[in-house]
């Protein structure tokens, strides 16, 4: 098997595509990255109109999702990929769908902005921008230890999301304190509410693409495993 | 292609193998069916003890996930699938990871009945449990779609999705006003609210898993694909 797989590579075309969806896969990264960045800075600034341009962009992660699964399939049939390329390919393939929700999420917080926006509200969002800039940050990383394929950054990053988690909790708890003070106040901070739910989703997406980076180097499911069990790997 | 893939057929393995992994999935959408089940009336009765034995269960649900996925993943490799069985290797590969997440919707409805009944509060859930009843409706429908690989169903359940997504509006909207009529309400309100959230949820994860059917059926990746177009093939 390992043979075939190898006279497979010494044809350069098999090589050529997969070196294709990684391209692809961080291109999409690259993307989804700026989304969030600009959902976070529309919902900071209330900037409807950066808030429209991360609605509108959205369609544009979605094809590259398609594209791409589409590419993986192809891959699958035509190359009959095995060991640690064949994980590659599954590794790709589940990272885009995680991808296109953190697109989702973007999508989300443009809303709550455009919504805030369009009610004359007041921002109520210094909580939410440091949780934001977290999040950024860490689906930067993610990208960046799917990029070298590095296992270690991954188990590292993998623990990130349970302090993101400690913050939004924070944030709730403050919110439902401001709704208890002022209730008009209750359906502007349901909007910011939903918002810093979705960038805590961001946190658990990024989780899901280290366990696959983490998939791909080990050859190992580490979903649903602790950490001890991980490290002891 | 097709002559090989019939040659696999004939040995009789690789039939069986399919044949496994298919019943494996519906093994797993029956127990994220009753998890549900159990999750709503827990939910509706405040029912700590059943409450629990949903969050003691949710282990099962990702076990069996992690099984499967393996099991796709040996197939790919070892059996080379192409054409229609290799999209029912991925449609399934897929299904499993939305089940899995209803499984987690599951454990956020069961938390919020225990931490309902914790805090002593009065049930307010008469508007979710109709949503409730919807939510398990769709997702036995849509198991069963899957289960006979039912493109037709599959398309007229996708449309399912907006009516939970309007009664969930509706619902958001009634806790709203509940919540500025009293605000010492809130906390216990948020509660009802992650799970009426949570169910709504469950909607998006069965339109996934008909979109995946269909895709199985007709060949046909129809994500982020508008009705009509749908309904053009």
């Amino acid at each position: 098997m390992e043979n075939k797989n190898l006279n497979k590579h010494i044809s350069g075309q098999f090589s050529a595509e997969l070196e294709d969806i990684r391209n692809k896969v961080l291109a999409m990264g690259g993307l989804v990255e700026r989304q969030l960045e600009q959902a976070l800075d529309a919902l900071g600034a209330l900037d409807a109109e950066l808030a429209q341009q991360v609605i509108d962009g959205d369609h544009r992660v979605n094809g590259m999702e398609v594209d791409i699964d589409e590419e993986c399939t192809r891959i699958i049939a035509k190359r009959q990929p095995a060991a640690s390329d064949l994980r590659l390919v599954i590794a790709i393939s589940k990272t885009i769908a995680d991808l296109e929700r953190i697109g989702d999420a973007c999508v989300r917080i443009a809303k709550a902005a455009l919504e805030k926006r369009n009610n004359n509200q007041q921002p109520l969002l210094v909580s939410i921008e440091s949780m934001g800039r977290h999040a950024t940050r860490l689906l930067h990383s993610t990208l960046d230890s799917l990029a070298r394929m590095d296992a270690e950054s991954a188990i590292e990053l993998h623990k990130e999301d349970a302090k993101l988690d400690k913050e939004y909790e924070g944030i709730i708890r403050q919110l439902m304190t401001y709704m208890m003070e002022d209730p008009r106040s209750i359906p502007g901070i349901l909007d910011v509410l939903w918002a810093a739910r979705a960038v805590e989703r961001v946190g658990d997406r990024c989780k899901n693409i280290c366990e696959y980076v983490i998939y791909y180097v080990k050859g190992r499911d580490v979903r649903h495993v602790s950490y001890e069990e991980m490290e002891k790997d």
